[in-house]
């Protein structure tokens, strides 16, 4: 951390800096300039104490330098973190997660089941307790959701993943499915992400709507914290101005976590984008920026959805985009 | 909410649209125009189930009309709600919170509570469970704090705020404090709403990062549709590109929602900048521009603060921020 | 356009409305709901004159309906624009445009030209006159940087692109290039807008950092509107909160624009991600996303570039993009 | 400036940056750590140049420590710029702008003049040369409209302030404008900035949609460096992801430059928040604040303006909110 000083800091307000950097148990190490002065603030406490150093006299700024993840990052941990789910093994190999946005009937999750394995998905999603805007919202079948699942998991060979909604249903939904679902919207649930973290099973983690990405890394760094190195990142798309699009896919950040953490990423095109014509071309792209996988809503007849039928695939256009995806891998 | 439709939409298109809008339980109504035709979708059902008609041929676009909050609404209610907290009257009076951002000692929080109660602040602010963005940085005394909030509201005879952090903690929460304050980050965080809405006592909800006003508003509407009408509003900042301040207060919403909504609504300048420099203007701001109330973070020595040091109030510059308040108040 | 009435609208209210908007030379067309009623307003007059409604007494709300663009959509022209250059087809092949951010020496130019060319772009481009955020920082050769990369052109048989700062400079900017590039901060200048649509020659419009789809649309607009049908969209990352990156890439507007534009749109990863090791995978993402192509900066020792050194590719690592590219393009 | 080590950064590496750094001429200045190493970048030179050290082995990041603008800062200069305009000191006293979006006639500017006058409105306000996002819009009534202004000014005494929106215009609206505008789409058309700081007269600058703090206050650095000292700030509301307002007005940035600049600073309520009902509100807040004056749109009949109707105040509302601000003045 560096403590910027103002032009004009004295003497005095310079060693009371010193001893109160010092009192907290840190190394201070002046730093001279041509035109101002700062100070380096070093050792292997938690910085968080220090950020009230920009409150003392003289001083101008502030400067993080340290990063604050470690668990999820490279430095610690240099190679792929690989997850194995049903024989797949996420963060090596390019894995398609479908299904519909919420679980209806048994008759549309069989269908969408059968459709996407015939297509070559990978892993089966729906949702049966949802998270909605408005109470008055279609929320899931619950419970009941669950267990159609399980049923076309058992039939069509397809490991599930579903959302956990409420923490106090998690003894229930980890019964229930292969990988639990968190939410754009729990990202910064604590309570959540310390539970989710006590269990073994792979965690979807999904980035909230205005997260920056190390406010991301550090969601995941809690579950890690806690004890389950099983976290699979999910870019869903990003508040911004724009309102021609739901969200703004955000490329830029799968490339970069890439980069800088060890865990796997996939992208949501459907949630990111809100239009079921960009899926395709958005999954196509997703796949050349690296990503390991993709999740995407797909529905048997997306007209008739009693959620997110505005961003569906049919299992037509799921099926081609299938096929598309597969002649890149061949390329590659 | 209006179905456009495309230029070359055929008579056919129009056809299936209308038996679906009717077998959805909606009235259509055909708007021709010179351009391009629309169709009204009328009724009272939920019209969610209906946005997936966005999907059928000929349709260019889905637009929504009514709002989807009710009970929150003027029109649905036109007088303004008052929460009555320890002989206060929010909703009517000017109201300011204050107290440190996390409760870190007896010695703190009574030395806190004096200054603020001599000063003229109605309610005591302090947090035992504290969100914390990493899992390495305080995260507060829980029960120990709820203990000292409670001691110090005795002695000083202050209400109490606090923020519900876990649902399982809603009992020993609600025992302890006057009012539940439900974070930024819990905004969405539906478990929570739906359980704070089955109790009778006052929520500050605050508002998310990201959240629109339609989701801030819908937010307060799962607390007052499970039952509790007592939900007090809290701007507290939006995150914005603007990287000077830590947020962006945003005092437009709350002229509007005063508008749109019979519920109190008060601002939190301490988060909304993160700068202790700029609290005070704010807080004028927010008294001119028709808030409610404040909430404000005010630490004896607040470069010795565990958290939030950067922004807050010491109690000298909370006295003359009272005072200045108080001259506003005598003369409009 | 639809005017949607407060539900305790009068039948005086109503009667006002539409004698206004037939006074505006509109068709008034009642739209009654079950809950409330709403007012179309059909015609082929300017809109903009009708937004005014909206402080009529009895009126909620004014819901545009009609896009305000016309001649870059496709409901007025559905075929794709091709614009040639050089013997390139732009809208139909794949085009890289590359080269430094700065003309900063013959020296520096002609190595960058050699080596892209030899890579495989296929137009060069260089920055005489530079947009910089202060005065105090490299403002570009001017017109020496422009006789730079006409000698570039003329060696290594490449067309130019480089960018318009000034109005005043256009008569000399459009004489030595072949492509006259406005800036992102340029976008809504509309002075310069109006300038360029008075010429033939290829127009490369940067998407404001703020703009949404419609805004960036008009500004094309104003540019075919003036005569110059030739315009080449750029996406070149837009202003979110995050900071992790430079800027964040928008590739769900380059899909969506391809859907409702005829005119060619390509990507700048450069300025879009600020880092240059994000440079490689954004570019694949977009050719995959169906982008006509990319704008790159490339430098022979981005170590030593006067500006946008960080995002610079060297010319070993553009040429093992372009051996990527290929890759693509022979299978797809 | 700061460039940041990795943690496993070679002797070599470390080498080879100094000697860069000493060869662009600045001194380098080793800053020890527990965990990883940072190299002091010192000196007056324009750092610029030495961003590019970014891309050098070893380097993680690079942090800038001093802020990019001085003429307009305190710390160059600390009293308050007062700039006089007709009799009246802008940056001392609270000024207030007023008068329609754009003249339409003479005796609908006649009206304004008289009304805002009447009422204690400082200076009269009025748009010649439009800007519209459209090319459809109406544009303005040009150097009529500025005559028409003139003769306002005249009978009424009022001094004018009206937009520049061409730069080949500069030496008309020069002629007839007390103030020149500069909006929010040209804050960075440096042709422009450039070329009014060759004018002595005052200017006001208003911030652009997606400017943060530094890039608003380089603008500004631009006209003083160019040497026109009379530089006006003006807030007028930034974009973000709220849709319920037009902008988001952000008082946290007029307190914050306050603080770091002597430049008088303004806000624009009526473009802040693009609906009439919230513009006293947000003048209060902005008095309240600390901003020194407003800029308001004031219309005889707005339901008729041909733009900008719906967030123009009446002239009703105009006096009624002087009268408001009257009484804080009294008061504070």
């Amino acid at each position: 951390m560096l403590v910027v000083l103002e032009k004009n800091a004295s003497e005095n307000d310079i060693q009371i800096l010193v001893e109160q950097i010092e009192s907290l148990g840190f190394k201070a190490q002046m730093i001279p300039g041509s035109f101002r002065t700062a100070i380096g603030v070093l050792g292997d406490k938690n910085y968080e104490i220090a950020s009230a150093l920009g409150r003392f006299p003289g001083v101008k700024e502030i400067i993080r330098v340290t990063k604050p993840y470690k668990l999820v990052s490279r430095e610690f941990k240099n190679e792929d973190t690989i997850i194995k789910v049903g024989g797949h093994e996420i963060g090596k190999d390019f894995i398609v997660m479908a299904g519909p946005c919420s679980v209806e009937s048994e008759e549309q999750i069989m269908t969408v089941a059968e459709g996407v394995k015939k297509a070559g998905a990978h892993i089966l999603r729906g949702g049966a307790f949802k998270p909605r805007t408005t109470p008055y919202a279609f929320q899931g079948l619950g419970l009941e959701g669950l267990k159609l699942l399980k049923k076309a998991k058992i039939r069509f060979g397809l490991p599930i993943v579903t959302e956990l909604l409420h923490v106090k249903n998690i003894d229930v939904v980890a019964e229930y499915t292969d990988i639990i679902q968190i939410g754009a919207r729990n990202m910064q649930n604590f309570e959540m992400l310390q539970e989710v973290g006590k269990l073994k099973k792979p965690i979807l983690l999904k980035r909230g709507l205005a997260a920056r990405m190390d406010e991301f890394l550090l969601a995941a760094e809690y579950i890690l914290n806690a004890g389950n190195p099983n976290v699979i990142l999910c870019e869903r798309g990003i508040r911004t101005f724009e309102t021609a699009t739901r969200n703004t896919l955000d490329l830029n950040i799968v490339a970069l976590i890439k980069q800088v953490s060890h865990l796997p990423i996939i992208t949501d095109p459907s949630h990111a984008s809100g239009i079921s014509s960009l899926v395709t071309p958005l999954s196509l792209a997703s796949y050349a920026v690296g990503a390991h996988g993709l999740i995407l809503e797909v529905h048997p007849e997306p007209q008739k959805a009693l959620s997110d039928g505005q961003q569906s695939l049919d299992l037509k256009s799921f099926s081609d985009l299938m096929k598309k995806l597969s002649h890149y891998q061949n390329v590659l």
